[in-house]
């Protein structure tokens, strides 16, 4: 019998509650012993509950209790989620964790404390919610240098743009429609502008090349300024708009890591993952290419993730997994715009063949994308592949037009 | 430094030993320690390889080598791979294996050994090649009740299919196209029978279920017999034909298991895979539905498969894991025609309309699928969904028509 305690009972909590409960036998079987649930960690209180006695809101009784040998932490966000995680590290209790955020700000130092204590720190569910990828990606692909990582990596982006795709609705309309049926949240900006994406991405990026990458050192773009112009430009050059967050080894050993809204062609795998769900993609060097697809986000499938971190940590409680990362580094992701890309301008211009032969200048040969019905002062161009900063300097010395969008071709 | 042997220098074999030296300092950082391959067991001498002297032609040589923990087994077949892998267990050395017909039909014996021994016995490579789902199934799923496992779990009948759906290559000539690319062997009769689709599926259900599933108990139809007209009709019913293999856990606690080549509707995410590649859908209770992608074959992804075994095994080398299934059992199998399924049956009949009549008499109402310049003589139908015996019954009641195929429609 192993005793834990679940601090934090909202969706993702409870969840966790539910799951351990309901497949009580098989998971007791999968563990080697029953896990029982001895402490619940809310302000509010659930008088109705079968666990009632198990809350409370005092989070030293957690930590002081030492018959609790594994912490589940879901209460996302930094404060106090870390300061509460570290504490029950160094007190010597195992943690497992959904919170992203956590992860991608302080997973490095966590993960070392735990090292250090001999603990195991495991958060399986902080990416593409109950898609196994973090265990794939350590384990399973051990054996492989991996070369590249990209997916779609929120859910509620995903289903905006394929709304946005799919059925012609606008960007707001789409939202709104997310927020109604409970995709987005009220304060949906974390998913919106990338930022969600991005943190996940710097978990995938850490754990695949080694070394922590910060949140802050990843260039990140949203969706808030995609239209259905550029959802039908898309489409004229075959490919569809999806939020993708991309990370891949450079030659010189630094990272090319970025999230933005991309092109892809039709033909990519990740180019038919629609609605909310996740597909991630993992590049190696013996694997070729694997996807790995299914519901990103949602109570049940993360907290099954998160009961599979619990069994994994009680199967592994006096001995430790390998498991994690080493420090980051200042200029280990380098600059976007010194990485070569392709992408697709839209320009608004008196006169169309003059801005596109002065980009062209600049550039070299763009292929036109054409739309029916579009105003005759709108050019849209696919660049050729090359360094970003050369594409604005192209942009910058164009005279008499003004840039609409600016997307980028993914090679996925 | 963990000294192992790899059993078989064949395509899998060698490519284990060319990712354990070309990845070998990352893999010795995964492991915590270096891994050196001690014997490689070939009847082939290679005098020019720079491991010219690990390599033995006497099996006796790696079981009696008290330093070897680890044995690697990449021959293939049960005969002499059972034999040798079961002594090595015997004999206290964990194994890993790629052999999907070994551990089909002796993996529940094995693991038991490796169990009652404290050893492991891993096979990530058996299923899949280099997509990781063994051990997902086992861990990262380990919460969820799993309902239902299915894939397209055979690259070289997946690539035969392919062309016929998208090229209108007779299956034939797809086959001698397969064989001479290199993806078909020069008896193809495992893969095209559905033999090998069988033997992972079993391996899968065994996993996923909890009891040794056997091949001998799987219904199994390959695609020897599909014709352009097949994939036609499929087609104008709005699917495509692939081969499936199928394992959904029964209201009274029995299998529904089986092999086949099957309509699935376009909107299928197993509809996409194509060419050699495998694609494995998992259906559980908390995580709704996941979808492993990747390439389900070749030396390199099936051997960073094994290695990433390799690496498993070194670090649980004092800590077997707990993992495996219960012996199987007569009748655990359902008989596949007593359960529901609906088909596409291709009749040719000198009156359509009587037969029609006649079948749905049996059956109820069927659902007509038309092809432009079909003969006049020739049926095409597909059944509501009933127990398979009806269906038989239903077409065995009928006179004077020929049945062309029955083709089942897969709810995937």
């Amino acid at each position: 019998m192993v005793q834990i305690a679940v601090m934090g009972y909202g969706v993702v909590g409870s969840g966790v509650v539910e799951v351990l409960q309901k497949n009580k036998d098989k998971i007791a079987k999968k563990a080697g012993q029953p896990i029982e649930i001895r402490r619940i960690l809310d302000i509010r209180k659930f008088p109705g509950s079968p666990l009632a006695d198990r809350f409370t809101d005092n989070f030293e009784e957690i930590l002081n209790d030492t018959e609790i040998k594994i912490v589940v932490e879901t209460i996302g966000g930094l404060d106090p989620a870390y300061d509460y995680v570290r504490r029950c590290l160094l007190s010597g209790k195992s943690v497992v964790t959904s919170n992203k955020e956590l992860v991608a700000e302080k997973g490095g130092e966590l993960l070392a404390i735990a090292r250090e204590k001999g603990l195991n720190f495991l958060f399986e569910a902080s990416v593409g919610g109950g898609i196994p990828i973090i265990r794939p990606l350590d384990q399973c692909l051990a054996a492989n240098q991996v070369s590249e990582i990209a997916g779609i990596l929120n859910g509620t982006t995903n289903f905006v743009l394929t709304k946005m795709i799919r059925d012609g609705m606008p960007f707001e309309k789409a939202l709104a429609l997310a927020q109604e049926i409970g995709y987005a949240e009220r304060d949906p900006s974390d998913d919106i502008t990338g930022l969600d994406a991005c943190r996940k991405i710097c978990i995938l990026a850490s754990l695949a090349f080694g070394r922590h990458v910060y949140p802050g050192q990843v260039h990140t773009e949203g969706i808030q300024n995609i239209t259905l112009d550029d959802v039908r430009y898309a489409s004229a050059f075959g490919g569809v708009i999806k939020l993708i967050g991309r990370a891949a080894k450079r030659g010189d050993g630094r990272l090319d890591c970025m999230v933005a809204p991309m092109i892809l062609p039709a033909s990519s795998r990740l180019a038919e993952v629609n609605d909310v769900f996740n597909g991630i993609m993992v590049r190696g060097d013996a694997i070729g290419e694997v996807v790995f697809y299914g519901q990103g986000a949602g109570k049940l499938p993360t907290a099954s993730a998160v009961v599979a971190d619990v069994i994994d940590e009680v199967k592994h409680i006096n001995s430790p997994k390998l498991f994690g990362w080493g420090p980051g580094e200042d200029g280990y992701v380098s600059d976007h715009l010194q990485n070569p890309v392709s992408a697709m301008i839209r320009l608004k211009c008196g006169d169309t063949k003059a801005v596109r032969d002065e980009i062209e200048a600049g550039l070299g040969g763009c292929e036109r994308v054409k739309v029916s019905n579009a105003p005759a002062d709108e050019l849209a161009l696919v660049t050729p592949k090359t360094e970003e900063f050369r594409i604005n300097q192209a942009l910058k010395s164009v005279s008499g037009a003004k840039l609409l969008s600016l997307i980028r071709i993914a090679d996925l």
